[in-house]
């Protein structure tokens, strides 16, 4: 064992990928560092692990989880396959492109579970607070075990945050939203299309959640779909019954202003304005403060905290490559830790940040969203042993992926990819996605079914 | 001033009436210590602070208010008068018993609305982490001011927690909820009865959040509503449309499965099942724990914090008396601080504390808990200067107003009272409850209608 403790925060998929990555280096014969893992909740998988609850979780804490049911992958499985463990290998079956919830948080744990990463583990305990002792460049950190009421503190020498930002709603005041009389909820609490069976229903956004969310209602009976976007339109073929409409103005009871001075009644609201950076047990001096973007400033690789060399953010950035880039972020982190990448002055760090964020500033399509995120990737696996792969060729299908959806919103989930790591081609899922109201893992691994099609 | 320096967490009721009673003992000329108080939301009024928002606030922190549209009174006005303030002082006129949530948070308002109180509270600012300096036997606070994503820290040499206990629901899972088709939410997200209209609702629980919510539904259009008590029922002569059944066992989809064993579909959940009480920023050994009681442990005097005589919590009791109690609470508090109340030895308080919770486990009836608690007011009256009211009375009061409830659960709230401050009595509203659907502070206040009965 190396003379140092690492302690991550957060079980999700970039703190499993961190644990993954010591434990891979592990099995080389190589030392790693006594680590310890907390996790708020009571299991792993961030995001993935589902709950009914809304709001609060059962110990009084902010919710972690945004998924709902009916949720499935929106993007084509190819693109987050792990390179060193693949769907093929997890469920000895092939399957579609874009399974739902379930399967992929059974794919997450496979590969985790074939290690003893749960023992590195504290469920259902949450960091509170951090304090930095420079003389002795160690991390303070105060945890409270929730389930048990009690408060303890621990030391580390390095502290890994992945604690995700799609938990905390950004929930901005609309006039009159007050006097609004149905439901009026932000996508991080939607938990279902059901609820809004037979409704007229307004959302705010125009990204990944209002596409989303207005898509599954739609699919399961709402009655009409309207998507207010804030900046610009999302600017799909819609269906008859989902439409995109210009800027809300303000509610007066159950009537919506536009500012193309057009009005119209809804039944229900849901705000899918975004998530915030929210870091509550950082001090202000070691908090991530950034938008959702792709390149956060502050942070050297898009990892390591510039103003403390010793914290170190994963997953902070927005999103295209998803698991694969926690991935090749904890090889990285790793390898930095164990002292085999060497870190530059801050100086070349801050000019080095300062030309990704330059790079993504002059991007504009989102094509030229998924370049800047392949390069970064590409960027980060030159520096690590994280298995190779055709990053290139996940880059083509991103952008494959942009004109599906741009073609037909509502079958973009039926279309297949081939895997890059294993060549696995998908297989067409039993039942078009359109008419598949059942999300359940065990009805989408049924394999006798006959395809719909 | 006085040599010493106190921090106050939360500007509701508690943290109000603790400002209140300094400001009162200044204005006689004596000296008080430096005092800061600090609140999370933007306003002051504690849960009285309306909120459009679910779930976590503005920031992202949990909530604070439980409020619901259409929230008035569930007990006399009379019955939780300040004894420095009477509400005929406060509206020029003569109102009826009953006033709904906006008519309320003005009455708060308009005490502490006399004094330079605003002057002492920090708003938008959450307490993150307390640690207590054996040696200087003061607190550390960090503090995080929200709006400027900033964090800073305090030293006091006492603290006041007066942050309530009805913000954190208490949320037991049943077997099935998950896959619940409808409208999932705890009483704490409940924010108006409209988006139940029509609805079958059943609400789990037998205290005033269901006893409250299944009425005001009731009233404002659900199709039926029903209570599932999980101990005992409320035992209300409920009208047609409401009603009161055994246990919930399970859910299976919208079916609800009854340990009598009958079943029912419903359209929406509401769990009103309680409160915890949740300190997230005390390390354990500081954090008061205990179930919603009338005498909490480890409280001497049901205010002095038995573990550390330098930390006081207000408001923590369960609740008939309410803003005189933490009026009350406040001036004992107050006058402890100050030096003008001696603290006996620890094994005395345990005692006394002893001698408090014994009692309460005698108590049987709503009658018996009203008696407690009017005890436990005259016993902190005693040793303060809060002005004297005629207590027996308002315990009189609150006994009449159990009855009115057992009688008729939609019309009590028509009743009136009498002023044991002032002798006013009150006046009949000018319309029935049950026919009165604007809760607006200007609504009520219309002097020239006439009453509708």
């Amino acid at each position: 064992m190396t003379n140092f403790k690492v302690g991550i925060i957060g079980a999700g998929p970039s703190g499993l990928a961190m644990l993954r990555a010591f434990e891979s280096e592990q099995k080389k014969g190589n030392p790693i560092p006594e680590i310890k893992c907390y996790e708020k909740q009571d299991n792993w998988g961030g995001m993935w692990n589902f709950t009914w609850r809304t709001g609060v979780g059962k110990y009084g804490e902010p919710l972690h989880g945004s998924m709902y049911k009916y949720l499935w992958s929106n993007g084509p499985k190819e693109c987050l396959e792990f390179a060193d463990y693949t769907f093929t290998e997890h469920f000895g079956q092939t399957i579609s492109s874009y399974p739902p919830r379930e399967v992929l948080f059974d794919y997450i744990q496979g590969r985790i579970n074939q290690s003893n990463a749960r023992d590195y583990i504290q469920f259902n305990t949450v960091a509170r607070w951090v304090d930095y002792i420079e003389d002795k460049k160690q991390f303070r950190v105060i945890f409270d075990n929730l389930k048990k009421n009690e408060t303890f503190e621990e030391f580390f020498d390095y502290l890994v945050v992945g604690t995700g930002h799609f938990s905390t709603p950004n929930l901005p005041y609309f006039k009159g939203i007050e006097n609004f009389p149905g439901a009026v909820m932000h996508a991080h609490d939607f938990r279902g299309a059901d609820q809004f069976k037979d409704q007229r229903l307004l959302l705010i956004g125009s990204s990944y959640s209002a596409e989303d969310i207005g898509v599954q209602c739609y699919k399961h009976g709402s009655k009409s779909v309207t998507i207010a976007y804030r900046t610009s339109p999302i600017g799909c073929n819609w269906p008859d019954g989902i439409k995109e409409k210009a800027k809300l103005s303000h509610f007066e009871d159950s009537i919506a202003y536009f500012e193309d001075g057009s009005q119209e009644e809804f039944d229900a609201v849901i705000l899918c304005t975004g998530y915030q950076h929210k870091f509550p047990f950082l001090p202000d001096n070691m908090r991530l403060k950034t938008n959702n973007c792709l390149y956060p400033d502050d942070l050297f690789k898009g990892v390591i905290f510039n103003h403390n060399e010793r914290l170190i953010f994963l997953g902070m950035q927005d999103q295209y490559y998803t698991f694969n880039m926690f991935d090749t972020q904890a090889w990285f982190a790793r390898d930095y830790m164990l002292g085999k990448i060497p870190l530059p002055p801050k100086k070349e760090r801050i000019k080095e940040i300062k030309k990704w964020m330059d790079d993504e500033a002059l991007t504009k399509t989102g094509e030229d969203h998924v370049d800047f995120q392949t390069n970064y990737i590409k960027d980060l696996m030159s520096y690590t042993n994280y298995p190779n792969f055709n990053v290139d060729k996940v880059g083509s299908m991103f952008k494959n992926w942009l004109k599906d959806k741009e073609n037909n919103i509502l079958n973009y989930r039926d279309q297949i990819y081939t895997s890059v790591i294993d060549g696995t081609q998908a297989e067409t899922h039993h039942t078009a996605w359109m008419d598949e109201l059942d999300d359940s893992l065990e009805n989408y691994l049924e394999e006798n079914k006959e395809p719909a099609i």
